[in-house]
């Protein structure tokens, strides 16, 4: 029997948008399926409009055969990526792909009902502007800056998000949009956006840090965000830097990564030094521009992370790191830290062929990986199959 | 359609084997397949050995059903936790049960041909003790003492086994036995050990610390091992400990945490004050013995060890940590040092239900583990069917 079993509609719409497959023959050949059965399972993936006929492929003697493609265009997704006060928002069709993006400014301590609703009505005007309509919507994922209880969409104890602990996002949502409503943690979106877009064919496991005004990291393990027994793993801000056990964290303990090396903690360095900076994109500007006190303070900084992610390196083995967050925006200084101390300190094992660089999608790797997460759990073979099945019934 | 799709003969076993279905028609409810393929399912199951008919399940009026229950005496699998000069050895049945157990010193440096033959001596004598032939065994698992490249069974690089650099394990016991082996670090065999035999149930995410003469862990994610880009995964013992920085490793850098912490790090320490003793065994051994200066000594290990762990607890959130090896004899003390700095630096969120305790399996956490990893391998639902063809075709 050939590896890949495919019995069901969504598991040859898998092959298909895989790319291991673009005929009915080469999907009898991969799945050891008779071309009739083959036959039912397209016309239910054509009747479900998951795939269209693409044209003739070239014909190697005999009747040329069509092709099919993945119905990218059947629907859309809408992502919104929650920060403390600036989010982003996007539309994508099924293949991921951004239709159009907004911006926007609110302060996420004004509350679960007040801010969701505002993400509703940056949802409204997304599919106005790309000509869609509310019952083009397939899913919804959103991404929160704080820990969240991911099979139910709910945030749990987020320290930064008063008025929202034990709050189900999606019970905000569905009154609007009945469909499915994926959320995480915005490091962990970020985290998938990333890897999707840029590693998923080379390695199956990547650590995403974001350095902004905390720090946090987003776990690929498998090819897959790791979570954690309670939905809380990534943390990296409040493990304790080796050289810097002098300073005190606004959690309490000392030598916290984040009190030393965040954001938040190099604008107010650079404050005391007389600058006129507010957070660390502030820093990361000043940098660019040639501040070198900026700078060799995101040096200093990827040193203290790259402390750290020493020990993260031993301990998980990722094949990539990669640097994101409002002061990865001086991408040169804060990669050149990180190496600096990762390359001396980690096993020779652990890092002979690590990269360890800054993101590429920057301030969009949050969309991007919102758009991933839904499409992705609403592709799922099973879930195709329980769409099939509602169709033919109803 | 019901939930567990199991449309081959391995999957049904599964289902069996996990006591989801113990008759013909609890299969059917639970697979929504029809009882003539059920049938053909049982009977290829029967036929192949995997299965046997054990006897008449109560009715609920008209005939009593037969209850169906995997045959675990149908082979045997041996398995070899090697440690530097200290081995254990065991023959398990296929539900992992221990039959017969052993244990001997041979010092891993004589290189893998000497050792490898020395195991496979090993497992001769504990085949004739349960009076089982070699035509009986189905599987090997081995433990190394240093880095696995897991899909091939190679040592890659290990530090402290001159000769085994590049090996393939499976290449020198295939001529003996024609079967599957599966080679893995000790630490991870052992981390499996005690996750397959008090945690499964109950937990996805496990950290297994292993406190001998060096440390090292066994990363449990999403119920298996989790090994890294390249096998490295779950090295502690060159992490740097933020208060010890002083400290020079045999690595060459500063603060790792075995050169502060380890079992021959304490041995040395407790040599320097004129006591008598070895290694970390030894020093174990003397705090049980009522020893203040070994439990001091062990009590503060376990709070240097508690400083790296509760960086990890941060980023992987895990359900339980427990702490196997050498220095884990002396269990009260060692757990008392973690637990106090864990539970006082980790986040309330990750630290809010976990659990810190020693194993216990103790010494053969590695034999138990090593059995589950080859046995849960040959019974996967795409070997058993692979088996059942062979079978047919033969």
């Amino acid at each position: 029997m050939p590896d890949n079993a495919a019995n069901t509609p969504g598991e040859v719409l898998a092959l298909i948008r895989d790319g291991r497959a673009r005929t009915r023959s080469e999907l009898s050949r991969l799945t050891g399926m008779s071309r009739s059965t083959i036959t039912q399972r397209i016309d239910a993936l054509l009747a479900g409009n998951f795939l269209y006929e693409a044209g003739e492929a070239p014909s190697s003697g005999g009747r040329p055969p069509q092709t099919l493609a993945f119905n990218s265009d059947a629907g859309v997704v809408l992502v919104a990526d929650l920060d403390v006060t600036h989010s982003r928002f996007a539309v994508a069709d099924l293949s991921g792909r951004l239709l159009a993006e907004s911006a926007g400014e609110l302060d996420i301590a004004e509350g679960p009902e007040r801010v969701m609703g505002w993400v509703l009505d940056r949802f409204s005007e997304l599919l106005e502007e790309v000509g869609r309509q509310d019952a083009d919507v397939r899913g919804i994922g959103v991404g929160l800056p704080g820990p969240v209880e991911y099979s139910a969409g709910r945030a749990v104890s987020p320290p930064i998000m008063p008025g929202w602990d034990g709050v189900a996002v999606p019970s905000l949502l569905r009154p609007t949009f009945d469909v499915p409503v994926l959320v995480d943690n915005d490091v962990n979106i970020m985290a998938l956006g990333e890897y999707w877009t840029r590693w998923r064919d080379r390695i199956d496991h990547m650590l995403f840090v974001k350095v902004g005004t905390g720090i946090g990291s987003g776990i690929v393990a498998n090819g897959d965000i790791y979570r954690g027994q309670h939905g809380a793993a990534g943390d990296m801000g409040h493990v304790q830097v080796p050289t810097a056990t002098e300073v005190v964290c606004r959690c309490g303990n000392r030598g916290c990564l984040e009190a030393i090396a965040g954001g938040g903690a190099l604008a107010e360095r650079l404050r005391g030094l007389g600058e006129t900076v507010v957070d660390g994109r502030d820093v990361a500007k000043s940098a660019l521009a040639g501040d070198t006190r900026a700078i060799r303070m995101i040096r200093s900084a990827g040193r203290q992370i790259g402390e750290v992610l020493a020990g993260v390196v031993n301990l998980l083995n990722p094949g990539a790191i990669i640097l994101g967050g409002d002061v990865a925006l001086a991408a040169n200084e804060l990669v050149a830290g990180v190496r600096e101390v990762v390359y001396e300190r980690s096993t020779v094992l652990a890092t002979h062929d690590l990269t360890v660089e800054c993101s590429e999608l920057g301030d969009r790797a949050g969309v991007v990986g919102a758009a991933v997460m839904i499409i992705e759990s609403i592709l799922l073979p099973s879930a195709v199959d329980a769409a099939i099945r509602g169709d033919a019934a109803g």
